[in-house]
């Protein structure tokens, strides 16, 4: 791990609050050199991801730091899952303006430590430098998969069904009720969406289940709609889905009918980091077994066609038609 | 390669200027995923670093282009060459701000197109992010190298001799007249050392080849006296450079017989991204032949004493204090 421009002290806090996260990694050399050597499985791929996030575009300044780690690395891990790697180690770069402190780094490292027990992932190396302008964070994770088994968006065929995990839209739907309520008054209104938004869930045991199953798989992170429309153009299928099949958490549908002007969100809004995947007809058994041994709810949303983009259907069978499909920042 | 919060048509921006510079890495798939396959060779453990740059902190904002790419790919490249891997791929993290232009980034890209060729590393994928602050770019290379073979820093012993590639100070002393002169007028004064500094020569060549020979090896990058400092404390060693030994480029001699005042540069100025290493005695004939195959000056400059720390010597054999022994940005 390299250090540039801070303050004398950096070293120190380097091994202070991130050589500890290296703890059982012995090719991360407790960071004292500026690589770190990774074995991967005899007959496996390293699998590769990187995003960035930057206060003020993917989060709030003042939003809790171990959160900020926690979804940094997380949305990281939900890329390897859609491609069906298991996570391995992950690679951070900070640049931090002046105004962080030892206690935020050391809040932002508490949150990485957490996740590191619940993901079984730890850190290899990285890189902290001072910047003028905003906190800024780039995470690189490196996972596994067996060679020629990682699953791509470009593998769907028209006939197959389309699969979610989870519930969709409680990120967008709790984003909406910070903007218009503040984010004290909305983690009262809606703790669980809250929390979902700040802390994603990424499907880490799920991906790597559904690598001999899923013909074409992504994570949901531009919006539902955005996202199988990557899949319909990697594949070159069109897609149909049914909006009252797309499952709603309890607490999104209650917010939805106090707002029923936010009724386009769950299609149209990112961050849910649920898997979004296709499998073929025959397989609809062996998805409702993997759900139960999971006990993840996979649920059945649509199927994909002929044609080149994605169309919502309402009951009736019509098109709805969206205001925005894409994705945009607060 | 994902993309957040920029234009409509950003999309369409890695399309045409990112993607081509995956040509020839299928695991990559054309940055059509969020993940890349990475095959490591039989026996060999993927070797991983980061570096991060920020406008205005590593780099001035109106730099071109294409040497600010090529520079970030290159102190990655200096960094898995003093291990001793072998580059394959790399990811991009960029944060642009608004007024970066599509003509930049054809630059920053045609940068990154001229080194891949030079340096057979392709592009594995990244992010691309908007930010209200500066310019930040960062970088994650990943070579191999075989397993249990990569050179550390910890491995040096009283006794061995201290060794640099090339010329050391170049791009210290570049800096010094960019400082005093301005950019046009020290690239009419000194034109190789600016180069040097702009677009560094990592020693992609030696590192894999010292992989049996040297006990312990580093980059320059923060300087000579700081780096073999880190090689001190990470080998619990102490260490004697000669000040009269440390290899000159004729540019530098010249600029330093006219600015004698610069003259701690070459032992303090970073960004040399020279090898730095130790080798046991008996293997100075290994060293000048494998210094006459790679036409590439391998110089002893010192050797590794009992102790804790670096000292630099004059040819009386006194120690020379410096002002400064850390690295510091403009």
């Amino acid at each position: 791990m390299t250090n540039r421009t801070r303050q004398t002290g950096e070293f120190e806090t380097i091994d202070r609050y991130f050589a500890p996260l290296t703890k059982g990694f012995e090719g991360a050399q407790g960071l004292a050199n500026d690589t770190a050597n990774l074995t991967i499985s005899d007959g496996y791929d390293a699998v590769v991801t990187l995003d960035t996030m930057v206060a003020g575009v993917h989060f709030l300044p003042n939003d809790p730091a171990d959160t900020i780690a926690r979804k940094l690395l997380r949305v990281n891990l939900s890329d390897l899952a859609s491609s069906g790697a298991v996570p391995k180690t992950y690679f951070l770069s900070l640049s931090l303006p002046s105004e962080i402190s030892n206690e935020w780094i050391a809040c932002f490292t508490d949150g990485l430590a957490a996740d590191q027990k619940i993901f079984d992932v730890t850190l290899g190396g990285g890189d902290t430098t001072s910047t003028p302008g905003p906190l800024s964070l780039s995470l690189t994770a490196i996972g596994e998969a067996p060679r020629d088994k990682t699953i791509v968006r470009s593998g769907a065929s028209a006939g197959e069904d389309i699969y979610v995990s989870g519930t969709i839209g409680d990120a967008a739907l709790a984003l909406a009720i910070i903007e218009t309520e503040g984010p004290e008054q909305a983690l009262k209104m809606a703790p669980a969406l809250v929390s979902r938004y700040r802390i994603p869930e990424p499907r880490v045991l799920l991906g790597p289940r559904i690598r001999d199953l899923a013909t074409a798989c992504i994570d949901i992170s531009d919006g539902l709609i955005a996202d199988i429309g990557h899949i319909c153009r990697a594949s070159a299928v069109g897609a149909e889905i049914t909006a009252s099949n797309v499952p709603l958490s309890d607490e999104g549908q209650r917010i939805l009918s106090q707002h029923p002007d936010w009724s386009e969100r769950p299609f149209t809004g990112g961050d849910d980091y649920e898997l979004l995947f296709t499998v073929c007809p025959e397989d609809t058994d062996k998805v409702s077994a993997l759900s139960g041994e999971l006990k993840l709810p996979l649920t059945r949303i649509g199927r994909i066609i002929s044609g080149d983009s994605p169309k919502l259907l309402a009951d009736s069978g019509e098109a709805i038609s969206l205001a925005k499909t894409g994705w945009r920042h607060f």
